[in-house]
């Protein structure tokens, strides 16, 4: 089974508007509601791909049903997310219709008390003792969640011996890659931010160099750059693909976890990603990704091996 | 007990965010969130005036539990609202900290099925026959619910010989108006819709020709313009007022209700809604009254009869 972890949750919605204009009244044509947070992004597609999954973090409040209610009927899907007493936190993305632009509004997410987060780390060791193939700690961290709380969970993580994959940013990153997690898969921007460095191979060896044992860099369009102890790979779709990059990201997490659970080489793990990522841009509802598109691009994305020249 | 009717209730968020930039990412520095729809704020109003009263109307999902969770703490309030299948719409007030402007995001609502709109309609009319001593019909339709919905309304009130106030706009108000309610409350913009006329008199009064009883028309910081069986009225607050208006017309028709109920002449009605209308522009949070404000005001507003030269 594979565990993911979203501390800051969110009931994700989207608003279509003929046109966003500040500080009008809009009458919103068309509302979609589901349950969002990245790691719960990543467990939707871990589960379309077939493999069982846990989810856990905190649900509170209406928000927080809401949220459960959306994952009843996934298959494979285990809920294992921890009550508190603050809400749920929302996201809207509302969507012009005109020009097709997302304006986001994200709430900041309940505050967690003490109590509650102590619940959750015992709850989180429990779950990795039960027979964990990898875990994937993903996104915020909501109020009241100290600022090192990965890092704890990426000891524990190794202490259980999963293999433990962290995409977050800012502090929470900083803090948590001195505790030597097995992956992280930032973003240009958060690669940048956490070694100072915007030329991605130069800060790629950089994250490695503060524990990172690997690295999976997403470059956008350009695809994915791996930095590893087996070597350096970098994997590209066929062609740019246009569309929503809404949770592509979170795609290219759940093929790097899927391929990390079966042992797969990381040529392989690298394609699934890159291939899963794509797909997702191309779907039509934002965070899903398109089967057909997924198994097409497959067997069509390049990953190069690259001398390491360090 | 008063009864107030909401057809389309809704879950009002008020997100406060330091600019508003289209196609931008915003974090939300403080969510607020409360029962909303011009009828459950007619009755938190009367709530806190002392008035024994009843909201009914549909609500449904985890927006309509939240609404329901929301008037569980109101004084002398009790919820008649029915369960439906569809989830009660959001609202969304987005201010821009500094500006202090807000732009407002409404879902349309849920869909009502036939059967669950007959149901409203034997309960609306069993609550009817409960001794009510008036009933307000307030704001718009939800998807499904036929646009001659607030005529038939008012016909069983009339039928059940009880006072009905009726405050919406468009097609259903001009619908309603022909069966000839006791009362409506338009501002400018919704009686120049129904009559064709910009000229608040002149359209106050063909608003009573096409069957309104009586007409009291919302003209901002005008106040209000009376046009009534018993005679015509001006009343205004002693000074302008500078604050945040939203609600200040549910307030409005709070004030109109709560004499109505207690068979005050018109003119202490009339300075009961426009002193519970100032009161609210006034108040630091939106919708709220402050009641010190409304206490002192109520006094100082004037009301001026006119002779009628119609």
């Amino acid at each position: 089974m594979i565990l993911t972890v979203t501390l800051n949750t969110a009931l994700d919605l989207t608003y279509r508007v003929p046109g966003l204009t500040p500080h009008a009244s809009h009458r919103v044509t068309e509302v979609t509601e589901r349950p969002g947070g990245k790691g719960i992004n990543v467990a939707r597609v871990l589960s379309a791909l077939g493999h069982e999954v846990t989810v856990t973090g905190f649900a509170g409040g209406a928000t927080g049903r809401a949220v459960r209610d959306g994952l009843t009927g996934l298959p494979r899907l285990v809920d294992a997310l921890l009550p508190v007493t603050g809400a749920t936190r929302r996201t809207i993305a509302v969507v012009d219709e005109h020009t097709g632009d997302t304006t986001q509004l994200n709430e900041p997410g309940p505050l967690i008390t003490p109590a509650e987060w102590n619940a959750f780390q015992e709850a989180y060791e429990d779950l990795l003792a039960g027979g964990v193939s990898a875990v994937a700690l993903c996104g915020s961290l909501p109020p009241g969640v100290p600022v090192g709380a990965y890092a704890g969970l990426v000891r524990a993580a190794r202490a259980a011996a999963v293999p433990v994959l962290l995409d977050t940013s800012g502090e929470p990153l900083r803090r948590a890659v001195a505790a030597r997690p097995d992956l992280i898969k930032p973003n240009a921007d958060e690669l940048a931010e956490l070694t100072g460095s915007h030329e991605p191979l130069r800060a790629t060896r950089d994250a490695r160099r503060r524990g990172a044992r690997a690295v999976v860099a997403s470059l956008g369009a350009e695809g994915l750059l791996a930095v590893t102890a087996e070597g350096r790979w970098r994997a590209a779709p066929p062609a740019r693909v246009r569309g929503n990059p809404t949770g592509a990201g979170d795609s290219a997490v759940a093929g790097l976890l899927s391929g990390l659970a079966e042992r797969l080489p990381w040529p392989d793990r690298l394609a699934r990603a890159v291939a899963l990522s794509a797909a997702t841009v191309l779907a039509p509802v934002a965070g899903e990704y398109d089967q057909r598109a997924y198994e097409e691009l497959l067997s069509r994305v390049t990953v190069t091996a690259e001398a390491d020249a360090a």
